[in-house]
């Protein structure tokens, strides 16, 4: 299925400059969404945990664990998640952002997946790997939706295999 | 399969007072979860489009849409989504907050179900059910995975039917 149909271009969104990718057409055509998670599902089916970040990895990442019955854990911005979390600050051009999962539910040996909608920058997808590899966890792949080849976020992950459905 | 033991409580968070249900370790159990998200499908299943808000009615709303491979269209706090978009201000007892859909993602007469984590006070809920019925679609099913009985959230839903897989 070409899944690049589904995703649209919107310009100067969320501010001028910025060419927004709108993945919002994929989710509406429920076949694509199916073709979707069960395509990342083949590729994660051999991973002990799945970990996606809020908000719209959220959307791949619990389907995907669904289909192949593994834990799914949340990664979430700052003071969202209860307990004991572990925190990884992480630094944009001009401001910061904090992302936290909770204590314990990655374990060391552990092989991780983690999901996500789109490769931009490849900043949060760092900051994710730092979360679960400080855990003494493994992140075997990072799969992607769409991946956006001028950005070059994939340069972040050296060593890791990374997945993308569409590139753009 | 009983789901209550996958909930958590967590006393005073996120401040003091309030006593936090944590659905993290249902997401972090591969069983539950997967049933869990096919319980709900099956009180989805005539439904034209699921309706699901961020975030994590993200978690349970995606994963209905793929297994029936129906329409999800996502509810967004303000200026996340790119386009035309509805609006719907919602008062809490302190302040308030918006919610956002786009434009043309449903349409007059769509039987709409709409799926969240927890019921609590209902206000969300509200608002996203004035926001599909603004557009002429009937809201067929409210489906929550976990309904708190003593805040009366129910009161609001006069006429459409509220399922929740688990009341505390």
């Amino acid at each position: 299925m070409d899944l690049k149909k589904f995703i649209d271009d919107v310009k100067d969104f969320p501010e001028k400059g910025i060419n927004f990718k709108d993945i919002s057409p994929l989710l509406a055509n429920g076949e694509a969404l199916n073709y979707t998670v069960n395509k990342m599902a083949e590729f994660a089916k051999d991973a002990d945990v799945i970990v996606g970040p809020d908000a719209r990895g959220f959307l791949f990442g619990t389907p995907v664990a669904s289909i192949l019955k593994k834990p799914f854990v949340m990664v979430r911005k700052a003071k969202k998640l209860p307990g004991d979390v572990i925190r990884k600050e992480y630094h944009y051009e001009y401001s910061s952002n904090v992302l936290e999962m909770q204590k314990n539910r990655i374990f060391p040996g552990q092989k991780v997946v983690v999901i996500d909608d789109i490769l931009a920058t490849g900043g949060t997808t760092k900051a994710i790997i730092d979360l679960i590899e400080s855990q003494g966890a493994i992140v075997q792949r990072v799969i992607f939706l769409l991946e956006l080849k001028d950005l070059k976020g994939l340069d972040k992950y050296h060593g890791i295999e990374v997945i993308s459905l569409v590139k753009m």
